[in-house]
């Protein structure tokens, strides 16, 4: 199962996709009109709405298959929320969170470190976070084999926490058995083939694949 | 002492400034061109300047005070580069970068994890980097005062490591003697005066201040 969430950021900066590739659409605040707009099925809605006028949250209101209004005031962002609800209820999902990127950068790195918290870390190796440029897809410890995406020319290896005895193969540039003791982005690496290796014993990588336009 | 480093990022990108409030001018790889294109002194420029037109490159070898031509292939970024040759030159000043925001995730994210590294962390504090939306500051161990950033709504606490007895004061939400674990990024806060107050004992945070629009 695929499930499509769809944050506030400009549909601008969205990448290229095809909507039927998603079984379920999570819209959250605004993300949930870019959701009716491009006439998708908006099977949850999350969020306070507060950004949008009265016409545009009562368009909300008819289309979503369920609505949860958070609180202006509460301790989780609304993006905590939809993937909180989102695992939840679909915890072998694949999920693609658009929207989140761009624009300010302490909500990208929230959503960045999403699934550093506890309640989302073992569902991390099913999330991803997409825009026009990047596709940044998460790693526990473990060694894997990291296929090239279309369109991709750059592959990087971002710590997000220390990592220990990280090691990349069948890339551009290689590292054997290196701990990485503070956040590092080993940035414009490239595949030399179809995939690359990469394996780690502790630890989370953010693995950003991306291009330059 | 002011200096100003112009990265490669687009200028659309670039947030309000005077130029006179920078007392010298570093332009890295694409970023030179920049430079002088806006009609500022180069007083370096550091880069490999692949990506550029002979033309462009002639220009900036024309017009830099100073030139290190970076090797294509190499361990340390041009912004890693054009950071460690500032800080041994002028290790007093006041930097801010920019042109380190957007577009590729790999490149922000490297930029952003700069002051963490051991050779730069001593200067942290007197590092900035900054677009059209967002000023990032970044703080070591102690206790602050920060101020309110013309034109800036929003505050955020970004942990980019673990953080001891962290202790926000002044600002819409608060926290009392927290320690966080993980990389978080607390966002969406708000100045309540002209100042909010920020304490805590190990790690680094960064405080981003931020605008919609």
């Amino acid at each position: 199962m695929n499930i499509l969430l769809v944050a506030g950021g400009s549909p601008d900066e969205w990448p290229q996709f095809d909507p039927k590739e998603f079984d379920y659409f999570v819209g959250i605040d605004r993300g949930s009109l870019y959701i009716v707009e491009h006439g998708w099925v908006l099977n949850l809605a999350v969020g306070d709405f507060d950004s949008l006028t009265q016409d545009e949250q009562k368009r909300i209101q008819k289309q979503a298959q369920k609505l949860v209004q958070a609180q202006a005031e509460k301790d989780d962002t609304d993006t905590q929320l939809a993937l909180a609800l989102t695992v939840k209820s679909f915890p072998k999902a694949d999920i693609t969170i658009i929207g989140a990127t761009g624009g300010r950068l302490d909500h990208f790195l929230a959503n960045l470190w999403l699934p550093l918290e506890p309640r989302f870390q073992a569902f991390a190796g099913q999330i991803k976070i997409k825009d026009r440029q990047n596709s940044i897809a998460y790693y526990l410890p473990g060694s894997y084999i990291v296929k090239q995406e279309t369109g991709m020319d750059y592959l990087a290896y971002c710590c997000l926490t220390p990592v220990k005895n990280l090691t990349l193969t069948e890339s551009k540039y290689t590292l054997d058995h290196v701990d990485v003791e503070i956040p590092t982005s080993y940035a414009s690496n490239e595949f030399v083939g179809a995939t690359a290796g990469v394996s780690f014993d502790a630890g989370m990588i953010a693995v950003i694949q991306s291009r330059d336009k």
